[in-house]
Formats: C-alpha cells, structure tokens, sequence
C-alpha cells in the first residue's frame, strides 16, 4: 500500500566510464521505475540528463544513492516532483478587472468606491451584494490535528488548506482563503474568528483537535450570522451517511433495523454517530480506547457522556470484539488495526465495513474482502472511497448562494442523500455505493439539496435563481 | 470639482406620447450628457432601451427623476457603472494548476501533501519556499478612518481593501487579502494580527485611525517576524518625500536649509514629520487644531508631545497664519479650506504647496496656482497627484523578494528616493515633479530600492536574484 510519487534527477554522466544503459539498471535494481528522459546538454565527454523516476514514498534516497553509488555519474540535482507543485504556493489573488486608466481606478478605489462604501454602511446587507463576502469562505486551522500527522502548528498546516481552496475553487467556484492560528488556545480562537468574520460568508474549521472543536464551533455557530461548518466533524459524517445509504440499498436492509458498531468517538466520530441517530439508525454501539460506551458511567471526556447517553440502548459492555457480535455494520473512524477477520466473522450476514482511518483502514481492505459483503475505506487506491471532497465544496456552495445564516442537521442530512442518489440505482452494487470525487455531479447536487433545506428550515437568507 | 460617473438607465418609451429626441433633451437639462445608446427591443406601440448617461456625482437621481416625469417613459431599471465593478466583489482566488486526476489530487493534497507538512515542521522557514506566504500580505482594517469617510465599519470598508488588492496584483504582483476586523479595541487588534500572521508575509494596515493607529502599528513591530506598514502613516510620506525631492530640485533649494510648515498632525502628518527629519529637512513647525505644537507645551494627544520635541526650534506660536511667514514649503495632510492666499503671499519665494486633502484640498488649486511656484494635491484631475499607489505595491514586492523582518526607515528613504528619481531631471519641472501612478517603471524601482536598503541594514532574510 505504498504510496507513489516521482523525483526528477539531473545528472551529469562521463561517457567513459559509464554507459545509459548502466544507469537505468541502477535505477530498477533501486526499485525505481525511469518514465522520462531529457537531455539537457551534451557534449564528446559528458551528457547532461533529466531523469524522471516514479519512486514508492521513501524510496526516492535509496534510488539516488545507488546513482551516487555509481563511477562516472555526478548528480546534479533531485527535484520531487511533488515538492515542485507547491514551490510558492498555490494561490492566486486575482482582480476581476484590469485598471486599464484613471475612469476605471475611479471606480474600483478612490473616490468612486465611496458612494459603494456608503450603500453598505447605510445598509450592511447589501455587503453581500457589493463585495467578495458573498462568494467567500475562510479555511481556519489552528494546526492541531492535520491529517494523521497531529499537532505540527500552523505553519505546516498551510500546504493542506491551501489544497483545500484549490478543491473549494475547482469543483465549486467558491473563493476559499486559509487562516492558519497561531494559538491553540479555545478562547483565542474562537475571538479571533469572530474578529475576521466580516470578509467572509462561511467559516470551514480545519485539522482543529477534539474536545476543542467541539467548543469552538459551538460558540461561533451561537454568535456568527455566517455558517460555520467543522469538516473533519460533518464533512466525514455527511459522506459516511451517504455510503451507508447505498450500502443498505444493495444489501436490501433498513437504517431502522441495523446494529452499527463504531470505533473512534474523536471529532469525526462523534458527528458521525450523532448523524447516524438523525438518520434513524436502530442500534448504535460506540466504541473508543475503554471499550463501549455506557449510559450511567461517567468519562472523563465529556463529550463522551453525552454519546454513552443516545446510544447502545441495551448497554453492551466491552471491547469491540465483546460488543460486535450480531452488527450489521462496522465503522471505524479510528486508526489501522483495530478490526480482525475474527470480529467480522461474529457480524450479520452481509456484513459492511467502513474502515476510514488514514492513512492505515482499521482492517487491510485485502484481509477484510473476502469477508465482507461490503467494504468502503477514505484511500483512493481501493473502490468506495469516502472522501470529504465530495461534501465540503457543493455544501458551501449551497450556503453562500442562499446566505445561510447556519449549517443544520437537516441541511447535512440532504446533503448526504444528494451524494447517494448521484449513483444511479441501477447501477449500485458492492464496489459502487459511493460517486467518484471527480464526478462532476456532485457538488452541483449537494448546493441544491443544500439550498433546498436551508430555505424549507428558514434559515436561507436568499433564494437563488436556478443555476446560481 | 465634482466627480464624473455614469448610469445606465433602461426604458420603455411609448412611441404614441413621446420622441426620442424629447428623451434626450431631458437628461440634457437635467444635466446629463447621453454617451451610448443601445437598443433592447422594439415594437409598433413601445421600443426599450438602455441609455448610458454621463453625469456628476449626485445629478444621477435628477435625471432619472427628469425622465421618470415625462409622460409616455416607463423606467425599467438604473445601473450606476460605478456599482457594476464592485457586484459580487472584485477579487478571485484562483488555483495556480488545475486538479485533473487522481495523481495531481495526490500531490496537492492528501497524502502527498503530507510529506510538504512535515518539511515545514521540521524547518519553518521552508514555509517561504513551500507556500503563499511568500507573496501574501494581509489589508486589515478596523474601519474607523475609511477614506474621508470616517468610522464606517469593517463590512463598509471591504470595497476599499479589496480595491486595493487589485492595485497590489496588477502593479506589483503581491497577492493581498482584505482582513476587515469586527474590533476597534487596540489590545483586540494586536492580537488578533498577531493570530492570523502565519498565512502572511506582510501586513499592511489600512484606514485605522489615529492615535489607535500608532501603538498597534509599534506592537505588531515588536512582536511580529514579517513587516508591518501602516499606509496610510508611511505610505503617505514616502510618496510626499519623494514629491518634495524633486519640487526642491525645481526650485533649486536644499533640505537642509528651508523651512517646512506641515498642517494636519493625525496619522499621515505624524509619519511626515519624522520622514523629513529624517530626510535633513532645516526647520519644520506642525500645527493642528490648537495651532503650532512647541516642545514645553503639554497635549492630550500623546504623539504630539513627541512631535513639538522634534520639531519648531524656534518655538513659534500660533496659528497657521502666524507661523507660515518666510516658510519654503506648506504640506497639508488636514481638510479642505485652511490655507489661504494671504497665508501663500507670506511664504518665501518659490512657494511649494502640497494640499494633500481628500477629496478637498487645504485650498483650491485654481485659487492657489497663480500665487505658488509648484501645487501638488493628493486629486488625479490636477498636475503632481501624491498618491499613495507609487508606494506601497513596490514597498510589499520588495520586503517579500528579500523576506525582510520589518519595514525600517532606510527602506523608506530608498522609496522616496526612488519614486522621485523615476522623473528624469532634463523633464522635471512645476507640473511633473513625481511619476503618473500608471508608470510600468514605479513598483519595480521602488522594490528594487527597497530590497537595497534591506540587505545593507541587516533586515533581509534573503537575497533576491535580480528580476525576482
């Protein structure tokens, strides 16, 4: 399951001691794989080279030491490939308009852009209107939990959110800029936002911890009139939902009647489950490092008391394997490893298994497959992946085209079906129960079904025009 | 003096009770001028049309009320064209590549992205290389000094900023984002600043009033590690330095021997004053409301005690009609009206007077030309227009190119320096004594000058190859 990436190494080879050929078999031996060759200069002694090589992650210095390695080969320089994409940055800050003269500086800036000021200050809705708040998100992190790889600050945060806009733009159209904090602090956080939320029509809190996530988009939900959304949190439950409906589709049961079994009660986690009980779910048993969570003990993470609380109504007690027995669905939002064949094998018939730990599932998918009747995991190298892209652009879409004063469950719920219901029914099957991220549908879907539940619970500020 | 703009006015004409020619005699007497006409759609009985229709700041409702009285005109809609360029905002943020697979998805973001992150953590200063911090400044504005317009608000203020950003794209390449903050609390400023520094590599604040301006200004200084620039302080008196350079070399006088009498000591003027200390200038007397500020005296206004330490050595007192005698230079960075033509006749020979007053000078310009030797205003319909443009996007483009740690008064210096050396002396004279802020030359001499004087003072982190 090892990741794939390429370098570019250019070389300086000395056409009397070593032969091209010599190089590629280095090159293979190394376990890399040469799939571009440009020669850059070349003269009776030497030859100058651009190899591009694909490489498995980590395999790129081994690869370049055995060139080293070699007599008559000078390596010039290792470029990777994927460093490359990001030199700079990967954002661009565009005006609209060109100023081609004084008539058009006069407009967008001084003096015309005062009577444009005094409109917005007369009446402030018309901000919306009149500037870029109306098509603009802010991508706030504090660095805390990015990806799997913790708390490495904001700095080191900055390449992702900045991935994250380009999606937002791509596949939605919506102007996202990423925040990155340099606090980690509740309080800190949650007035900062509050301070830079006039540029903006929606907050996406990103890679932001748990328990403190929880806090933080609370508060800011009761005291900003833009919606705040934690993806981590109910980007990964909407997605979840939307697998899972298809799933009980193909295997013909229903939401009322299934035991689920979840494993990770972290951010994602917890809004998964409290959006299993939206959705109707029959039995939902949550399991995290203690074991199940019980109604009437009482644990130290206080979010925890309140799951133990909704959930496992016949109060199993025990590890995952004491509480799995029986489930018709297990879904792991939690790290690799956690689930055994042993664990499926106790499962209903036609078991589904959610296994999205990043990058490791909780179960290998190959040990896993021929156990279950259906399997979905967040990795793109496996069929089914549930992947937040698939959520978070067409969901602020539909935000920020009917100004949404908030995101709630129901507009979660609709965004779930949305995604479901891109593939077709005749077409869903075992390895199709979730649409690709790059199906061009999805986000259109999602802001409709979106819009459509804002305006149905009154929180929709404007109603668009159909196509935006 | 009034400002020209122009409506597009939609309207359905019925042929039975009304000419065409009658329409436009209308909007002439109305004080209209028809520029275009377009012809929507047409019938035996109506025929609709969009006029655009020149008019000064303020006739547009008079003309529009002129039509809508003639009998047989129906209006169907008013545009104002000033209003059309600020609809849905004026900035985009644009991906620099666009996603087309699953490979280029997985360099950009997960999991490839991961690896980027985890360079960034072990050795911050690669956020410059791998990210847009390299050439992202953030606009933050608290929106209590907006142009003339005063304390309208952080939404109000957002068509300025995001004006502005254009001005930084299209002159000097800096991608800038208007952070319009919800707080006019000093201590809630600084912080948040402090907070959101991560994504940026500069900061410029914008239309913050004084004295507020000043202290955030010194304590983001202090604390922050990329440059801080208050605009509408230091921008203003680079532009007016350089202004005064060459109107010096006009009239063939030297800093260090004339006498400056500046009127205005708020946020501009306060930054003026210690710029043409800076610059040697021989004697400069300030004067506000109370009149010349003379170091004994004791203000409520803190910085102005500072000033009158610094300044007026011979402690003249009074108004400004009673310090202006045998004075070399008059700045005015204050409000329309305050110099008169009795105050002029008392100057020296070769009077220079800069009525830098938006959007009314300190005195009109026809009133003053035949009494001075060379008029610059702050206005874009009169000869020598100090604008605060020919600064500030070269300032950012340099301090980016070579990372600098802060904005120091040497860098200043070089920008004036440098503005004013793009006028070549063979062509300077009264009416061109600074560069037309559409001069491709501007922002690259004044980055370049920038980038100088931050190497040789030990601010710069890097060393720019030439051209960037």
């Amino acid at each position: 399951m090892a990741i794939g990436t390429s370098i570019i190494v250019r070389m300086a080879l000395d056409k009397a001691c070593v032969t091209f050929g010599q190089v590629i078999a280095d090159v293979s031996l190394a376990g890399g794989d040469v799939v571009a060759i440009d020669v850059i200069s070349a003269n009776k002694q030497q030859m100058v080279r651009d190899l591009t090589i694909q490489v498995n992650e980590g395999d790129g210095e081994t690869v370049v030491h055995a060139l080293r390695s070699r007599e008559g080969v000078r390596i010039l320089h290792v470029s990777d490939r994927t460093f490359l994409v990001h030199l700079g940055g990967k954002l661009s800050i565009e005006p609209k308009i060109r100023i081609q003269n004084r008539e058009d500086l006069s407009r967008v800036y001084t003096p015309g852009v005062a009577r444009v000021c005094e409109a917005i200050a007369a009446d402030p809705s018309k901000v919306y209107a009149l500037t870029m708040k109306r098509n603009t998100v802010a991508i706030v992190t504090d660095g805390t939990a990015v990806l799997g790889l913790g708390n490495i600050g904001p700095l080191a945060a900055l390449p992702v959110m900045e991935g994250k806009a380009m999606l937002f733009k791509q596949l939605a159209g919506v102007d996202a800029f990423p925040i990155c904090l340099h606090t980690t602090d509740v309080e800190a956080i949650v007035e900062t936002i509050q301070r830079i939320a006039p540029t903006f029509g929606g907050i996406n809190l990103e890679d932001i911890a748990a328990p403190q996530c929880f806090e933080i988009e609370q508060r800011l939900r009761h005291t900003l009139d833009i919606p705040v959304f934690h993806d981590d949190q109910h980007g990964t439950a909407v997605v979840l939902l939307a697998g899972l409906l298809n799933a009980l589709a193909v295997v013909q049961k229903k939401m009322a009647r299934i035991t689920v079994v979840l494993v990770g009660c972290g951010a994602a986690g917890t809004a998964c489950a409290h959006m299993l009980i939206k959705a109707g779910v029959g039995e939902l048993i949550c399991v995290d490092r203690g074991g199940a969570l019980v109604s009437g003990e009482t644990y130290d993470t206080p979010h925890w008391n309140t799951l133990a609380t909704v959930t496992n109504h016949r109060k199993k007690r025990g590890a995952l394997s004491d509480v799995i027995a029986g489930a018709d669905v297990f879904i792991g939002v939690s790290r690799g490893g956690v689930l055994t064949v042993a664990d499926i094998q106790q499962m209903a018939s036609d078991p589904i298994v959610f296994a999205m730990a990043n990058p490791e599932p909780e179960i290998s998918p190959e040990v896993a497959e021929p156990h279950v009747r259906i399997l979905a995991t967040g990795r793109s190298d496996y069929p089914n992946q549930l992947n937040n892209v698939l959520c978070f652009p067409g969901m602020f879409r539909g935000v920020l085209d009917c100004r949404a004063s908030e995101i709630n469950d129901e507009m979660k719920y609709a965004a779930a079906v949305a995604i479901a219901q891109i593939v077709p029914p005749d077409q869903r099957h075992e390895s199709y129960i979730i649409p690709s991220i790059f199906n061009d549908h999805v986000a259109t879907a999602v802001a409709e079904a979106v819009v459509g539940a804002a305006v149905k619970t009154g929180v929709a500020r404007r109603r668009p025009r159909i196509g935006g």
